[in-house]
């Protein structure tokens, strides 16, 4: 346990109303993991500085430290036991500079994603990366966890909007390389080592990221269609129109967007609602016009290839923002199945259809009640599959899942987890189906970064 | 030096055809450095296993690993020297997969970014970067160096577009990660330790690249701009541009543009010599009409702003091509001014304007005779500055050179070498200007992955 001589020197460093314990720990919410704020102990930095003051302590104590964000992660990334402190960024919330012209934000780890986009939305400008948590996630949140969302396909994910970061390391050091430039090659590019290491290797406090023109105008389909390749097909029509650049290109399996349809209380005649594919596609451009003419254009030949096909042009922002929330509402699932285990992987477009068919023939076989929800990421290859099961499986179950849709992932170039992290969660899938020299590498790594191992601990691998 | 008994190993390993010595080597071309080949043997493993087995026996016998591919490397990354061997890719030049529904390449090291671009051309594919040494360099240098380009300010530097590798460790062990999807956050992401670490930490072997779809045609434009504010806001409206995305957007200042217009013979009345700044811009997109009315409207609304300025728009596949030459021919101020000093920077694009006043007027203060040439992609901040003197500078010289170009450039977001790496040019530039934070957790990494330290020795941070 912490002992009262640390608490007081934490309360020394930052100012003792930022050290919570006890019922002030009880009263916040403790985000998507009922066990994130297991520590009773909860500290609130407010700069750079004291995050060091704040490690640096900890070090001393050997008191593990888990760092929090917007507590929206899916893999128990944030979750905390007692012994431990939890270190929150919720005070590093200023955006510290927004240079349009560089087309550059540098902000503090605990900005929301929204509250960037707002203010670059300003000079027509976007951090272009989207995740329906927008408005809790924290960009310190995602550049830990890499985070993915919708225009990953175009723009890459976080680690690909970075270019630059200040972390502290466990012993208090701080590493700053606030680059603001896409092009540096000064040297190894450790920035990458803090990407997506989910707190383990350091803590993320300042992020220069790039910025992206916003287009004009958007534009929104919405298609049901017959087959994975009718999508695949559609998505690329897309991708060659003339009239706009893609930025979404989403895809629902039937079951889902029934749950969603039917929470939603959505009803559209143009839509058959007994397709097995539902297909949103969103485009930019400076013509709106043009882009719905060509959503026109691409239905008229797309028809002819898959005469059964059906969908909608949004004619309205409202309209719009209504296709996106069957899409969204993810919530819906849990909403009916409580805890519902889910998966997150990423496989190349060309084995798509495969992997779908063999995944879910294997589920069935294994229970013929599991019948998933299945949606995602159609132009990056990045599924979610949600079980139709409430509350976490038995061990071995969870064991012969993994496997039914793990096994042979990375054979042919996918990942069993695309953008939700290792967290504790995958702890035991990266042991079964992580190369093995990787994970020795990263051993190594982590070693040498965190000798002291107050780091997460018990996250991405567990340290004796 | 090596011993006979290490060669006879290594010609066991890979064939002793491929083990080359003395004559053999001399005949080779060295490339961009004449020393890269001083080490005196080159060997030219044609599998992973064959570098692994390379890698094994040179690590037994303490033998330092310099790795080549094309060779066209700037800052001495291929500089070797006897006792050393020289591993080069040219035998792994296999295209292992086109993957055009995944839009995805998986090639081995030593293919030419030419040949990909080639058979990527095929399906209307494109690796999404161009150098203009596409046909020599390598994807494995590419990525080794962190290649960056003409397109990095849209599609980010050669980092950003890999998916997966595959690289061989000191120990002859294989980090294998061919990765085929943009999203993965499966562990830490540590194929980006290998890429831009210019050999030291492994040699990768193959590669896994994201394609993108070739637009169906391209316009190209020639303005004279009077300043830097007038190309970056040219630069925006083209950026904006309702009929087609801007691929490319190179500045050349005055002297630059003299010296290659005179080489080329390039004359056009519609464009007055006289401009402080010449900017070349290159649109994509699905409407060649469109795209250059777009151009014929930007060049009316500049014109507004910039009464003097000057432009044409290429009309002919061959006037464009004529265009990029030059900006494309370098070579010209090496052979007016052989081995010329070279520096390559990246600035964020609202600094660029004081920056290079300040630099252009700390070089005259150090002589009068300086009158750099300077180029560059103005959409990314990445300047090139070659001084008009031939060979190397004295030492102080040179870190009086460095002084006025390096000086602070971190500390507003630049760095000072942008997308030619360290090697062996620019060691002391780092261990001057690189933040010491920074440098010690790459010399821990380097020490964690490669104690042997067999691999580019010299390159980067100098190993005791």
């Amino acid at each position: 346990m912490i002992t009262g001589k640390a608490l007081d020197e934490l309360r020394n460093a930052i100012g003792a109303i930022h050290v919570r314990t006890d019922e002030a720990v009880e009263a916040l919410d403790p985000g998507w993991h009922p066990d994130n704020l297991k520590a009773g102990v909860l500290v609130a930095p407010e700069s750079t500085a004291e995050v060091a003051a704040v490690l640096t302590i900890c070090r001393a104590y050997g008191i593990g430290v888990v760092t929090h964000g917007g507590r929206t992660g899916l893999v128990g990334g944030a979750i905390s036991a007692p012994g431990e402190i939890v270190l929150s960024t919720v005070r590093l919330n200023r955006i510290v500079d927004l240079d349009p012209v560089a087309r550059v934000a540098v902000v503090e780890a605990g900005v929301t994603l929204e509250a960037l986009q707002q203010a670059a939305q300003i000079h027509r400008l976007d951090p272009g990366i989207d995740i329906p948590s927008r408005g809790s996630a924290t960009i310190g949140g995602m550049v830990s966890t890499n985070a993915g969302g919708i225009m990953a396909f175009r723009n890459g994910v976080m680690r690909h909007r970075v270019l630059g970061l200040e972390a502290v390391l466990a012993d208090g050091s701080i590493y700053s390389d606030l680059t603001r430039v896409v092009k540096t090659t000064a040297g190894y590019d450790l920035k990458h080592l803090f990407i997506g290491a989910e707190g383990t290797l350091g803590i993320v406090t300042r992020v220069a990221l790039n910025l992206d023109v916003t287009p004009p105008a958007t534009v929104t389909a919405f298609f049901g269609l017959p087959s994975i390749a009718a999508v695949l097909d559609v998505i690329r029509m897309a991708l060659d129109s003339p009239a706009g650049s893609l930025r979404a290109a989403e895809a629902l399996w039937q079951s889902f967007f029934h749950l969603t349809a039917t929470t939603q209380g959505f009803a559209d005649a143009s839509v058959d609602a007994g397709m097995p594919l539902y297909l949103l596609l969103t485009l930019g451009g400076a013509d709106e016009g043009a882009m719905r003419d060509a959503f026109e254009q691409m239905f008229e030949r797309a028809i002819e290839r898959y005469p059964n096909m059906s969908g909608i042009v949004a004619t309205s922002a409202r309209q719009e923002r209504d296709l996106w929330r069957l899409r969204e509402d993810t919530d819906a699932i849990y909403r009916a199945f409580p805890a519902a285990p889910s998966y997150d992987v990423s496989v190349p477009l060309s084995g798509i259809d495969a992997y779908v068919t063999r995944a879910l023939d294997g589920l069935r076989c294994l229970d013929p009640a599991f019948c998933p929800f299945v949606f995602g990421h159609l132009a990056d290859g990045n599924l979610h599959i949600v079980l139709n099961h409430a509350g976490p499986l038995r061990p071995d179950r969870t064991r012969a899942v993994e496997a039914i849709l793990y096994q042979d992932l990375a054979g042919f170039g996918g990942s069993f987890s695309a953008e939700h992290g290792i967290g504790a969660k995958r702890v035991e899938a990266l042991r079964t189906y992580g190369d093995p020299t990787k994970r020795a590498l990263m051993r190594l790594v982590r070693d040498a970064i965190d000798p002291s191992a107050i780091l997460s601990r018990n996250k991405v691998i567990v340290r004796p």
